[in-house]
């Protein structure tokens, strides 16, 4: 392994993803005000563990989850096979979030960070935060973007227009013919020719971690307190329906802990605390419920 | 193709199921006695389409469906991998139901009959029935397993005992290390060598179907006014929440379905109405709830 390329390590990595975990739920929890997250370590069958923070019923958060994680192991068959690893030992550490809301009027927010390393010295960063509203505000899309976009533009004008069409391409069902909500940045495999280029990737998917709070709590606060009728609520239980179906059939991550054996409970923390399918449902031609699912395709230029 | 092999023909099959599933129809209603199912004729994107039945607000049924097809076309790429079968289209037919009940009390059940035909002349049948309660029963779960060793014992008796292990295979939860329920039989690819072993193994199939409404109706009188509490109906919701997952994750038909383009809302009428998700839930030890998890695993011989 060329020292050149190790560049920042993996310990520092688990640390600041850490840190970063502790950070978000403290914003969470004070802009709540309600809810407090559990703390729950855990061991993986092979080499480390995580802690897994999840909270219910808080003045905002219906239900959601702060996740870290930092494990490592032999490298699983599939690794080998589909990214020509021949190396035999992996590593992994990253944070993990999925938020439902009370409120209709405040969307579901994902944010991952994540970090992957092969015992021969192979490694790279991946992550995102992407938005779905139950009812979609195009000012709040824009204004979510923008941060998104601002925080891609420290780091390298190339970014931002490449992990938005990456988010569209990946947050998007299939067999719905519909994206999962608003889309944001998404990013994968972005690996480090250099020691360098390692710590300008690690500072930013920091800097991506770090604008969460500001990507969620504004709009969560902004809307919380807004009233809601019951076919609004059966609405937003509708869309959940679509998230659990996205996060169970295609969800990359969420396939992958099955599969590997990773821990049950902290990987479906993502799922909804109640939805709800009805028969082909379709709302009212000219409705809000059929304007949000205008918005809900690929391409759309939300700046 | 060898005329000895070819016995009973596609379009008898199809009409067969077809007439399967308006009988079923005309019987739940009849139990019901509140619920109509709504007809939806379909048209397939190649050839062929089906009859999409479901029903909501019932009685007993909260949300199901009793849905036929007879569907043809290319042969998907993944069949002729998988299967190796070089033959360039294929013909499949099939009736599939699943129900949602309004009272915990009442067990989810599920059934499929299927016949698959390839434009080489290979043919088979497949299908099944088992049965998800919220609240396992033993004795209901043995007269279940009773009446399907009693189907499959007058056609051989290897059937039964081959068919529960498969269906205990199944439909199994890996993720959860839980069977979905108290399986049932379970069987594919039952590949008649001549025309003779075709018509019985038509006749298998049909018999299994007929037997649809002994399996499910007895039980759902004789529970669905049972009063149940609001802690039983949210347990019943998590329980769902597995349905959900099972159908999603691992299904087979609803993957193949998914991924081949078929009609989603037919496919996914297996959903539940409702389902809920709770971080690590673990029912009180010795509780009604416990004591069900107990039964949800492979082998256990209830007859």
């Amino acid at each position: 392994m060329n020292e050149d390329v190790s560049g920042v390590t993996k310990e520092a990595i688990s640390q600041a993803f850490r840190e970063l975990q502790e950070e978000i739920i403290v914003g969470l929890e004070k802009a709540d005000g309600a809810v407090k997250f559990t703390t729950e370590p855990w061991q993986h069958t092979t080499t480390g563990g995580g802690l897994t923070r999840v909270a219910a019923n808080g003045r905002i958060i219906e239900k959601g989850g702060v996740n870290f994680s930092a494990v490592g192991g032999s490298m699983p068959e599939f690794m080998k096979t589909n990214h020509q690893i021949t190396d035999s030992e992996f590593f992994a550490t990253g944070v993990s979030i999925v938020l439902h809301s009370v409120n209709p009027h405040v969307p579901i927010i994902h944010m991952n960070v994540r970090y992957f390393e092969t015992s021969g010295g192979t490694s790279w960063f991946g992550g995102g935060i992407d938005l779905t509203p139950h009812y979609v505000v195009p000012d709040d899309a824009q204004r979510f973007h923008e941060i998104l976009r601002s925080v891609c533009n420290r780091f390298d004008p190339d970014f931002y227009p490449r992990f938005k069409q990456w988010a569209d391409d990946y947050f998007f069902i299939p067999h719905r013919h519909e994206t999962r909500g608003v889309g944001g940045i998404f990013f994968d495999h972005l690996k480090p020719d250099n020691a360098q280029e390692k710590t300008r990737f690690f500072q930013f998917v920091m800097a991506v971690g770090r604008s969460f709070l500001d990507c969620y709590v504004p709009f969560a606060l902004s809307r919380c307190e807004a009233p809601f009728s019951q076919k609004e609520k059966v609405w937003q239980l509708l869309r959940r329906g679509r998230y659990a179906e996205f996060n169970l059939v295609y969800d990359r991550g969420t396939r992958f802990g099955l599969e590997t054996g990773g821990r049950t409970e902290s990987i479906l923390m993502s799922l909804p605390p109640l939805a709800r399918w009805a028969y082909d449902f379709k709302p009212e031609p000219g409705s809000p419920e059929a304007e949000t699912l205008g918005w809900l395709r690929k391409g759309v230029e939300w700046i």
